[in-house]
Protein backbone atom coordinates (compact mmCIF):
# COMPACT_ATOMS: atom_id res chain seq x y z
CA UNK A 1 0.00 0.00 0.00
CA UNK A 2 2.49 2.93 0.88
CA UNK A 3 4.30 2.40 -2.11
CA UNK A 4 5.85 0.87 -5.41
CA UNK A 5 9.05 -0.62 -5.57
CA UNK A 6 11.23 2.61 -6.43
CA UNK A 7 9.70 4.11 -3.42
CA UNK A 8 10.51 1.57 -1.05
CA UNK A 9 13.96 1.11 -2.71
CA UNK A 10 14.95 4.91 -1.99
CA UNK A 11 13.26 4.59 2.04
CA UNK A 12 15.82 1.10 2.01
CA UNK A 13 18.66 4.03 0.95
CA UNK A 14 17.54 6.91 3.40
CA UNK A 15 17.21 4.16 6.47
CA UNK A 16 20.72 2.78 5.37
CA UNK A 17 22.06 6.47 5.10
CA UNK A 18 20.72 7.46 8.59
CA UNK A 19 21.99 3.89 10.10
CA UNK A 20 25.19 4.83 8.77
CA UNK A 21 25.61 8.26 10.22
CA UNK A 22 23.67 7.25 13.34
CA UNK A 23 26.75 4.70 13.85
CA UNK A 24 29.31 7.30 12.87
CA UNK A 25 27.58 9.70 15.28
CA UNK A 26 28.16 7.00 18.46
CA UNK A 27 31.68 6.48 17.79
CA UNK A 28 32.76 9.74 16.88
CA UNK A 29 30.80 11.50 20.14
CA UNK A 30 32.65 8.06 22.00
CA UNK A 31 36.02 8.78 20.71
CA UNK A 32 35.83 12.16 21.70
CA UNK A 33 34.46 12.11 25.58
CA UNK A 34 36.97 9.59 25.59
CA UNK A 35 39.69 11.71 24.91
CA UNK A 36 38.96 13.80 26.77
CA UNK A 37 38.20 12.10 29.93
CA UNK A 38 41.64 10.07 29.79
CA UNK A 39 43.63 13.13 29.34
CA UNK A 40 42.15 14.54 32.69
CA UNK A 41 42.15 11.65 33.94
CA UNK A 42 45.71 10.72 33.85
CA UNK A 43 46.85 14.45 34.99
CA UNK A 44 44.76 13.92 38.15
CA UNK A 45 44.94 10.88 39.43
CA UNK A 46 47.99 9.01 40.59
CA UNK A 47 46.72 5.29 39.90
CA UNK A 48 46.34 5.73 35.96
CA UNK A 49 50.17 5.59 34.96
CA UNK A 50 49.99 5.75 31.38
CA UNK A 51 48.19 7.64 29.08
CA UNK A 52 47.69 3.97 27.24
CA UNK A 53 45.86 3.28 30.14
CA UNK A 54 43.72 6.20 30.87
CA UNK A 55 42.73 6.18 27.29
CA UNK A 56 41.61 2.17 27.52
CA UNK A 57 39.79 3.07 30.72
CA UNK A 58 38.06 6.07 29.63
CA UNK A 59 36.47 3.90 26.24
CA UNK A 60 35.81 0.99 28.18
CA UNK A 61 33.86 3.37 30.79
CA UNK A 62 32.15 5.52 27.89
CA UNK A 63 30.84 2.11 26.65
CA UNK A 64 29.61 1.20 29.95
CA UNK A 65 31.58 -2.32 29.50
CA UNK A 66 33.79 -1.58 32.90
CA UNK A 67 36.83 -4.02 33.00
CA UNK A 68 37.94 -2.68 35.90
CA UNK A 69 41.43 -3.36 35.49
CA UNK A 70 42.01 0.12 35.37
CA UNK A 71 40.09 2.18 37.45
CA UNK A 72 40.82 5.98 39.17
CA UNK A 73 41.18 6.18 42.93
CA UNK A 74 41.73 9.45 43.88
CA UNK A 75 38.36 11.39 44.79
CA UNK A 76 39.32 13.94 41.62
CA UNK A 77 39.48 10.97 39.17
CA UNK A 78 36.12 9.43 40.39
CA UNK A 79 34.49 12.33 39.63
CA UNK A 80 35.47 12.48 36.18
CA UNK A 81 34.79 8.96 36.11
CA UNK A 82 31.44 9.62 37.07
CA UNK A 83 30.75 12.83 34.62
CA UNK A 84 31.99 10.11 31.89
CA UNK A 85 29.41 7.36 32.81
CA UNK A 86 26.76 9.11 33.31
CA UNK A 87 27.71 10.65 29.60
CA UNK A 88 28.28 7.19 28.32
CA UNK A 89 23.92 6.19 29.99
CA UNK A 90 22.56 9.34 28.00
CA UNK A 91 24.73 8.75 25.07
CA UNK A 92 22.61 5.63 23.82
CA UNK A 93 18.65 7.00 24.41
CA UNK A 94 19.84 10.06 22.97
CA UNK A 95 21.01 8.68 20.05
CA UNK A 96 18.65 5.74 19.23
CA UNK A 97 15.42 8.49 19.90
CA UNK A 98 16.61 10.95 16.62
CA UNK A 99 16.99 7.73 14.57
CA UNK A 100 13.91 6.68 15.55
CA UNK A 101 12.22 9.37 15.08
CA UNK A 102 13.91 9.89 11.52
CA UNK A 103 12.95 6.64 10.03
CA UNK A 104 9.42 6.81 11.18
CA UNK A 105 9.29 10.34 9.82
CA UNK A 106 10.72 8.96 6.81
CA UNK A 107 8.09 6.14 6.19
CA UNK A 108 5.08 7.61 7.42
CA UNK A 109 6.15 10.60 4.63
CA UNK A 110 5.75 7.78 1.94
CA UNK A 111 2.82 6.78 3.48
CA UNK A 112 1.66 10.22 3.88
CA UNK A 113 2.21 11.45 0.44
CA UNK A 114 -0.63 9.54 -1.18
CA UNK A 115 -2.84 10.75 1.04
CA UNK A 116 -1.64 14.38 -0.16
CA UNK A 117 -2.11 13.03 -3.28
CA UNK A 118 -6.09 12.08 -2.82
CA UNK A 119 -6.27 15.70 -0.77
CA UNK A 120 -5.42 17.60 -3.62
CA UNK A 121 -7.30 15.87 -6.15
CA UNK A 122 -10.47 16.01 -3.92
CA UNK A 123 -9.81 20.01 -3.90
CA UNK A 124 -9.50 20.28 -7.75
CA UNK A 125 -12.80 18.06 -8.66
CA UNK A 126 -14.25 20.58 -6.13
CA UNK A 127 -13.06 23.63 -7.66
CA UNK A 128 -14.60 21.77 -11.39
CA UNK A 129 -17.95 21.18 -9.37
CA UNK A 130 -18.23 24.59 -8.09
CA UNK A 131 -17.04 26.50 -11.63
CA UNK A 132 -19.93 24.49 -13.11
CA UNK A 133 -22.71 25.10 -10.59
CA UNK A 134 -21.64 28.95 -10.22
CA UNK A 135 -21.95 29.06 -14.70
CA UNK B 1 6.89 18.21 1.60
CA UNK B 2 6.48 18.81 5.64
CA UNK B 3 6.75 22.26 5.83
CA UNK B 4 8.71 25.56 4.72
CA UNK B 5 12.56 26.11 6.68
CA UNK B 6 10.49 28.11 9.82
CA UNK B 7 8.51 25.05 10.65
CA UNK B 8 11.67 22.95 10.64
CA UNK B 9 13.39 25.47 12.38
CA UNK B 10 10.75 25.15 15.20
CA UNK B 11 11.53 21.49 14.93
CA UNK B 12 15.27 21.20 15.43
CA UNK B 13 14.40 23.75 18.58
CA UNK B 14 12.08 21.61 19.99
CA UNK B 15 13.41 18.43 19.38
CA UNK B 16 16.81 20.19 21.18
CA UNK B 17 14.45 20.90 23.73
CA UNK B 18 13.03 17.34 24.20
CA UNK B 19 16.93 15.81 24.05
CA UNK B 20 18.27 18.36 26.47
CA UNK B 21 15.79 17.60 29.08
CA UNK B 22 15.83 13.97 28.56
CA UNK B 23 19.70 13.88 29.45
CA UNK B 24 18.86 15.91 32.63
CA UNK B 25 16.15 13.31 33.61
CA UNK B 26 18.36 10.65 32.96
CA UNK B 27 21.44 12.19 34.93
CA UNK B 28 18.36 13.03 37.66
CA UNK B 29 17.35 9.95 38.29
CA UNK B 30 20.46 8.42 38.50
CA UNK B 31 22.15 10.91 40.42
CA UNK B 32 19.19 10.40 43.18
CA UNK B 33 18.77 6.61 42.55
CA UNK B 34 23.09 6.31 43.11
CA UNK B 35 22.46 8.55 46.24
CA UNK B 36 19.91 6.59 48.12
CA UNK B 37 21.68 2.87 47.14
CA UNK B 38 25.04 4.80 48.42
CA UNK B 39 23.51 5.59 51.70
CA UNK B 40 21.65 2.30 51.95
CA UNK B 41 24.75 -0.18 51.13
CA UNK B 42 27.58 2.14 53.08
CA UNK B 43 24.63 1.57 56.65
CA UNK B 44 23.88 -1.74 55.64
CA UNK B 45 27.42 -3.69 53.95
CA UNK B 46 30.55 -3.74 56.16
CA UNK B 47 32.88 -4.42 52.81
CA UNK B 48 32.32 -0.88 51.34
CA UNK B 49 33.74 1.34 53.67
CA UNK B 50 33.70 4.75 53.02
CA UNK B 51 30.58 7.26 51.59
CA UNK B 52 33.33 8.00 49.11
CA UNK B 53 33.67 3.73 47.58
CA UNK B 54 29.87 3.89 47.75
CA UNK B 55 28.98 6.67 45.60
CA UNK B 56 31.59 5.07 43.17
CA UNK B 57 29.71 1.70 43.84
CA UNK B 58 26.62 3.24 43.02
CA UNK B 59 27.39 5.09 40.31
CA UNK B 60 29.15 2.47 38.60
CA UNK B 61 26.22 0.12 38.92
CA UNK B 62 23.11 2.28 37.79
CA UNK B 63 24.97 3.34 34.77
CA UNK B 64 25.77 -0.72 34.24
CA UNK B 65 29.80 -0.25 33.90
CA UNK B 66 29.69 -2.10 37.04
CA UNK B 67 34.23 -2.08 37.36
CA UNK B 68 34.23 -4.96 40.45
CA UNK B 69 36.91 -2.31 42.60
CA UNK B 70 34.30 -2.01 45.02
CA UNK B 71 31.44 -4.45 45.67
CA UNK B 72 29.14 -5.45 48.46
CA UNK B 73 29.36 -9.04 50.14
CA UNK B 74 26.83 -9.17 52.70
CA UNK B 75 23.53 -10.63 51.26
CA UNK B 76 21.89 -7.25 52.39
CA UNK B 77 24.35 -5.13 50.80
CA UNK B 78 23.36 -7.78 47.15
CA UNK B 79 19.82 -7.21 47.93
CA UNK B 80 20.53 -3.24 47.63
CA UNK B 81 22.85 -3.87 44.56
CA UNK B 82 19.94 -6.34 42.71
CA UNK B 83 17.86 -3.12 43.26
CA UNK B 84 20.10 -0.90 41.92
CA UNK B 85 20.98 -2.96 39.01
CA UNK B 86 17.41 -3.97 37.80
CA UNK B 87 16.35 0.08 38.20
CA UNK B 88 19.34 1.10 36.12
CA UNK B 89 18.92 -1.62 33.71
CA UNK B 90 14.98 -0.18 33.42
CA UNK B 91 16.33 3.89 32.94
CA UNK B 92 17.49 3.36 29.34
CA UNK B 93 14.19 1.94 27.72
CA UNK B 94 12.13 3.93 29.72
CA UNK B 95 13.37 7.59 29.02
CA UNK B 96 14.07 6.58 25.32
CA UNK B 97 10.83 5.57 24.89
CA UNK B 98 9.13 8.89 25.88
CA UNK B 99 11.91 10.91 24.08
CA UNK B 100 10.96 8.95 20.70
CA UNK B 101 7.59 9.10 21.37
CA UNK B 102 7.44 12.80 22.04
CA UNK B 103 10.21 13.73 19.35
CA UNK B 104 7.71 11.46 16.78
CA UNK B 105 4.85 13.32 17.62
CA UNK B 106 6.51 16.19 17.30
CA UNK B 107 7.94 15.80 13.31
CA UNK B 108 4.31 14.07 12.14
CA UNK B 109 2.25 17.14 13.92
CA UNK B 110 3.97 19.26 11.62
CA UNK B 111 2.73 17.14 8.35
CA UNK B 112 -0.73 16.69 9.77
CA UNK B 113 -1.57 20.29 10.16
CA UNK B 114 -0.77 20.51 6.36
CA UNK B 115 -3.32 17.21 5.98
CA UNK B 116 -6.04 19.19 8.60
CA UNK B 117 -5.68 22.44 6.52
CA UNK B 118 -6.94 20.95 3.58
CA UNK B 119 -9.74 18.86 5.22
CA UNK B 120 -10.74 22.03 6.55
CA UNK B 121 -10.44 23.69 3.19
CA UNK B 122 -12.55 21.16 1.49
CA UNK B 123 -14.93 21.20 4.41
CA UNK B 124 -15.53 24.94 3.10
CA UNK B 125 -15.94 24.44 -0.05
CA UNK B 126 -18.46 21.94 0.44
CA UNK B 127 -20.39 24.34 2.38
CA UNK B 128 -20.29 26.53 -0.47
CA UNK B 129 -21.30 24.11 -2.35
CA UNK B 130 -24.47 23.20 -0.76
CA UNK B 131 -25.65 26.89 -0.19
CA UNK B 132 -25.42 27.18 -4.08
CA UNK B 133 -27.34 24.12 -4.82
CA UNK B 134 -30.03 25.27 -2.02
CA UNK B 135 -30.61 28.57 -3.34
CA UNK C 1 -4.33 21.53 18.04
CA UNK C 2 -4.48 17.10 18.51
CA UNK C 3 -7.08 17.68 21.02
CA UNK C 4 -8.45 18.78 24.81
CA UNK C 5 -6.77 18.67 28.07
CA UNK C 6 -9.01 16.21 28.72
CA UNK C 7 -7.92 13.86 25.75
CA UNK C 8 -4.72 14.65 26.90
CA UNK C 9 -5.11 13.88 30.33
CA UNK C 10 -6.28 10.46 28.89
CA UNK C 11 -3.13 10.17 27.05
CA UNK C 12 -0.63 10.65 29.95
CA UNK C 13 -2.32 8.41 32.34
CA UNK C 14 -2.34 5.48 29.49
CA UNK C 15 1.57 6.54 28.87
CA UNK C 16 2.22 5.88 32.70
CA UNK C 17 0.08 2.62 32.65
CA UNK C 18 2.47 1.65 29.45
CA UNK C 19 5.40 2.47 31.34
CA UNK C 20 5.12 0.93 34.68
CA UNK C 21 3.90 -2.10 32.81
CA UNK C 22 7.40 -1.75 30.59
CA UNK C 23 9.38 -1.87 33.97
CA UNK C 24 7.23 -4.57 35.34
CA UNK C 25 8.29 -6.39 32.21
CA UNK C 26 11.85 -6.22 32.30
CA UNK C 27 11.90 -6.85 35.94
CA UNK C 28 10.72 -10.07 35.65
CA UNK C 29 12.09 -11.48 32.60
CA UNK C 30 15.77 -10.23 33.85
CA UNK C 31 14.45 -12.11 37.49
CA UNK C 32 13.44 -15.48 35.57
CA UNK C 33 16.37 -15.60 33.09
CA UNK C 34 18.38 -14.67 36.35
CA UNK C 35 17.26 -17.13 38.30
CA UNK C 36 17.44 -20.28 35.52
CA UNK C 37 20.94 -19.13 35.14
CA UNK C 38 21.52 -19.17 38.65
CA UNK C 39 20.55 -22.63 39.44
CA UNK C 40 22.12 -24.04 36.18
CA UNK C 41 25.64 -22.58 36.68
CA UNK C 42 25.50 -23.74 40.30
CA UNK C 43 25.49 -27.10 39.33
CA UNK C 44 27.32 -27.18 36.21
CA UNK C 45 29.99 -24.54 37.52
CA UNK C 46 32.78 -25.18 40.72
CA UNK C 47 33.97 -22.25 40.78
CA UNK C 48 30.58 -20.78 42.23
CA UNK C 49 30.55 -21.90 45.65
CA UNK C 50 26.82 -20.77 47.21
CA UNK C 51 23.39 -20.23 45.35
CA UNK C 52 23.72 -16.43 46.80
CA UNK C 53 27.04 -16.21 44.69
CA UNK C 54 25.29 -17.76 41.88
CA UNK C 55 22.47 -15.56 42.26
CA UNK C 56 24.78 -11.96 42.34
CA UNK C 57 26.48 -13.08 39.54
CA UNK C 58 23.23 -13.92 36.92
CA UNK C 59 22.06 -10.44 38.11
CA UNK C 60 25.09 -8.15 37.82
CA UNK C 61 25.16 -10.47 34.38
CA UNK C 62 21.96 -10.08 32.94
CA UNK C 63 21.90 -6.82 33.74
CA UNK C 64 25.14 -6.21 31.53
CA UNK C 65 26.55 -4.76 35.16
CA UNK C 66 29.20 -7.46 35.04
CA UNK C 67 31.44 -6.75 38.19
CA UNK C 68 33.38 -9.68 38.24
CA UNK C 69 33.87 -11.02 41.56
CA UNK C 70 32.10 -13.83 41.01
CA UNK C 71 32.65 -15.65 37.48
CA UNK C 72 32.47 -19.16 35.96
CA UNK C 73 35.38 -20.61 35.17
CA UNK C 74 34.39 -23.93 33.17
CA UNK C 75 33.29 -24.05 29.81
CA UNK C 76 29.87 -25.20 30.57
CA UNK C 77 29.48 -22.33 32.74
CA UNK C 78 30.73 -20.05 30.60
CA UNK C 79 28.52 -21.41 28.23
CA UNK C 80 25.48 -20.81 29.91
CA UNK C 81 27.10 -17.38 31.18
CA UNK C 82 27.20 -16.33 27.28
CA UNK C 83 23.58 -17.70 26.41
CA UNK C 84 22.66 -14.99 29.96
CA UNK C 85 24.97 -12.15 28.13
CA UNK C 86 23.42 -12.43 24.79
CA UNK C 87 19.64 -12.89 26.22
CA UNK C 88 20.09 -9.95 28.30
CA UNK C 89 21.63 -7.53 25.55
CA UNK C 90 18.38 -8.37 23.14
CA UNK C 91 16.19 -7.84 26.40
CA UNK C 92 16.94 -3.99 26.36
CA UNK C 93 16.21 -3.06 22.46
CA UNK C 94 13.14 -5.60 22.01
CA UNK C 95 11.09 -4.04 25.20
CA UNK C 96 12.47 -0.37 24.36
CA UNK C 97 10.90 -1.40 20.68
CA UNK C 98 7.13 -3.15 21.98
CA UNK C 99 6.95 0.47 24.51
CA UNK C 100 7.43 3.05 22.04
CA UNK C 101 5.84 1.86 19.25
CA UNK C 102 2.76 1.56 21.62
CA UNK C 103 3.30 5.07 23.36
CA UNK C 104 3.49 6.41 19.11
CA UNK C 105 0.16 4.75 18.16
CA UNK C 106 -1.24 6.14 21.80
CA UNK C 107 -0.34 9.87 20.70
CA UNK C 108 -1.37 9.40 17.25
CA UNK C 109 -4.53 7.47 17.57
CA UNK C 110 -5.34 11.09 18.95
CA UNK C 111 -4.91 13.05 16.22
CA UNK C 112 -6.14 10.59 13.54
CA UNK C 113 -9.20 10.63 15.38
CA UNK C 114 -9.51 14.57 14.53
CA UNK C 115 -8.79 13.43 10.71
CA UNK C 116 -11.47 10.66 10.42
CA UNK C 117 -14.01 13.14 12.59
CA UNK C 118 -13.47 15.65 9.15
CA UNK C 119 -13.48 13.08 6.82
CA UNK C 120 -16.93 11.16 7.87
CA UNK C 121 -18.28 14.90 8.12
CA UNK C 122 -17.44 15.20 4.44
CA UNK C 123 -19.06 11.76 3.34
CA UNK C 124 -21.91 12.90 5.05
CA UNK C 125 -21.62 16.27 3.08
CA UNK C 126 -21.71 14.38 0.00
CA UNK C 127 -24.44 12.24 0.82
CA UNK C 128 -26.42 15.51 1.24
CA UNK C 129 -25.31 17.06 -1.93
CA UNK C 130 -25.90 13.97 -3.97
CA UNK C 131 -29.47 13.60 -2.78
CA UNK C 132 -30.20 17.21 -3.55
CA UNK C 133 -29.10 16.92 -7.18
CA UNK C 134 -30.87 14.13 -7.54
CA UNK C 135 -34.40 15.02 -7.20
CA UNK D 1 -11.23 2.59 16.10
CA UNK D 2 -8.03 1.28 14.31
CA UNK D 3 -9.21 -2.14 12.95
CA UNK D 4 -11.56 -5.10 14.20
CA UNK D 5 -10.27 -7.81 16.14
CA UNK D 6 -9.30 -9.79 13.24
CA UNK D 7 -6.41 -7.25 12.18
CA UNK D 8 -5.51 -6.48 15.34
CA UNK D 9 -4.50 -10.26 15.68
CA UNK D 10 -2.75 -10.11 12.43
CA UNK D 11 -0.18 -6.95 13.77
CA UNK D 12 0.42 -8.70 17.32
CA UNK D 13 1.77 -11.74 14.58
CA UNK D 14 4.01 -9.66 12.78
CA UNK D 15 5.19 -7.64 15.85
CA UNK D 16 5.95 -11.06 17.10
CA UNK D 17 7.71 -12.16 13.94
CA UNK D 18 9.65 -8.51 13.85
CA UNK D 19 10.51 -8.82 17.55
CA UNK D 20 11.74 -12.76 16.94
CA UNK D 21 13.89 -11.22 13.64
CA UNK D 22 15.23 -8.92 15.96
CA UNK D 23 16.69 -10.86 18.66
CA UNK D 24 18.06 -13.53 15.75
CA UNK D 25 20.04 -10.32 13.91
CA UNK D 26 21.17 -9.01 17.82
CA UNK D 27 22.38 -12.57 18.56
CA UNK D 28 24.02 -13.40 15.05
CA UNK D 29 25.69 -9.93 15.08
CA UNK D 30 27.22 -10.62 18.36
CA UNK D 31 28.11 -13.84 17.83
CA UNK D 32 30.07 -12.48 14.32
CA UNK D 33 31.49 -9.57 16.01
CA UNK D 34 32.66 -12.10 18.95
CA UNK D 35 34.22 -14.69 16.84
CA UNK D 36 36.24 -12.56 14.50
CA UNK D 37 37.46 -10.22 17.71
CA UNK D 38 38.34 -13.41 19.47
CA UNK D 39 40.71 -14.52 16.88
CA UNK D 40 42.45 -11.48 16.23
CA UNK D 41 42.91 -10.83 19.94
CA UNK D 42 44.12 -14.54 20.44
CA UNK D 43 46.55 -14.08 17.34
CA UNK D 44 47.89 -10.18 18.90
CA UNK D 45 47.82 -10.60 22.87
CA UNK D 46 50.29 -13.19 24.82
CA UNK D 47 47.55 -11.90 28.06
CA UNK D 48 45.01 -14.25 26.19
CA UNK D 49 46.40 -17.66 26.91
CA UNK D 50 42.99 -19.80 25.40
CA UNK D 51 40.79 -19.30 22.50
CA UNK D 52 38.13 -20.51 24.85
CA UNK D 53 39.64 -17.07 27.09
CA UNK D 54 39.28 -15.13 23.56
CA UNK D 55 36.19 -16.17 23.12
CA UNK D 56 34.30 -15.30 26.73
CA UNK D 57 36.77 -11.99 26.61
CA UNK D 58 34.82 -11.04 23.26
CA UNK D 59 31.00 -12.22 24.42
CA UNK D 60 31.93 -10.20 27.58
CA UNK D 61 33.09 -7.03 25.56
CA UNK D 62 30.46 -6.91 23.05
CA UNK D 63 27.55 -7.43 25.52
CA UNK D 64 29.28 -4.78 27.57
CA UNK D 65 29.30 -7.04 30.92
CA UNK D 66 32.84 -6.14 30.94
CA UNK D 67 33.73 -8.99 33.93
CA UNK D 68 37.28 -8.02 33.75
CA UNK D 69 38.69 -11.52 34.07
CA UNK D 70 40.21 -11.75 31.28
CA UNK D 71 42.00 -8.70 29.17
CA UNK D 72 44.36 -7.33 26.76
CA UNK D 73 47.47 -6.27 28.32
CA UNK D 74 49.32 -5.10 24.66
CA UNK D 75 48.37 -2.10 22.66
CA UNK D 76 47.10 -4.51 19.87
CA UNK D 77 44.49 -6.21 21.76
CA UNK D 78 43.23 -3.12 23.37
CA UNK D 79 43.14 -1.51 19.93
CA UNK D 80 41.03 -4.82 18.92
CA UNK D 81 38.79 -4.82 22.17
CA UNK D 82 38.33 -0.82 21.66
CA UNK D 83 36.85 -1.66 17.98
CA UNK D 84 34.43 -4.37 19.77
CA UNK D 85 33.63 -1.97 22.30
CA UNK D 86 32.60 0.80 20.37
CA UNK D 87 30.43 -1.69 17.31
CA UNK D 88 28.87 -3.50 20.69
CA UNK D 89 27.87 -0.10 22.17
CA UNK D 90 26.36 0.81 18.32
CA UNK D 91 24.41 -2.18 18.20
CA UNK D 92 22.04 -1.79 20.61
CA UNK D 93 20.51 1.78 19.20
CA UNK D 94 20.79 1.13 15.48
CA UNK D 95 18.71 -2.48 15.52
CA UNK D 96 16.22 -0.79 18.34
CA UNK D 97 15.87 1.82 15.59
CA UNK D 98 15.27 -0.41 12.96
CA UNK D 99 12.82 -2.47 14.73
CA UNK D 100 10.95 0.42 16.40
CA UNK D 101 10.40 2.16 12.93
CA UNK D 102 9.15 -1.69 11.49
CA UNK D 103 6.73 -1.69 14.32
CA UNK D 104 5.08 2.06 14.34
CA UNK D 105 4.66 1.72 10.74
CA UNK D 106 2.86 -1.80 11.04
CA UNK D 107 0.46 -0.21 13.46
CA UNK D 108 0.28 3.45 11.49
CA UNK D 109 -0.55 1.39 8.36
CA UNK D 110 -3.82 -0.23 9.54
CA UNK D 111 -5.37 2.88 10.62
CA UNK D 112 -3.87 4.77 7.80
CA UNK D 113 -5.62 1.82 5.35
CA UNK D 114 -9.22 2.86 7.21
CA UNK D 115 -7.83 7.33 6.44
CA UNK D 116 -7.77 5.58 2.39
CA UNK D 117 -10.63 4.06 1.90
CA UNK D 118 -12.43 7.06 3.19
CA UNK D 119 -10.98 9.33 0.36
CA UNK D 120 -11.38 6.63 -2.16
CA UNK D 121 -14.62 6.63 -0.95
CA UNK D 122 -14.85 10.67 -1.05
CA UNK D 123 -13.44 10.65 -4.67
CA UNK D 124 -16.09 8.65 -6.07
CA UNK D 125 -18.43 9.98 -4.83
CA UNK D 126 -16.99 13.09 -6.64
CA UNK D 127 -17.13 11.33 -9.65
CA UNK D 128 -20.83 10.49 -9.35
CA UNK D 129 -21.88 14.18 -8.27
CA UNK D 130 -19.72 15.28 -11.37
CA UNK D 131 -21.29 13.31 -13.77
CA UNK D 132 -24.79 13.88 -12.85
CA UNK D 133 -23.89 18.01 -12.67
CA UNK D 134 -22.33 17.47 -16.10
CA UNK D 135 -25.79 15.59 -17.99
Amino acid sequence: MPGGPLERRATRALTGLTLRSAIGLIVGVATVLSVSAAILVRLIDPAIGTMGDALWWAVSTVSTVGYGDVVPESTGGRLVGTALMLTGLSLIPVITSVVVSILVSQRSREAREAEMRDLEQILARLDDIEQRIGS
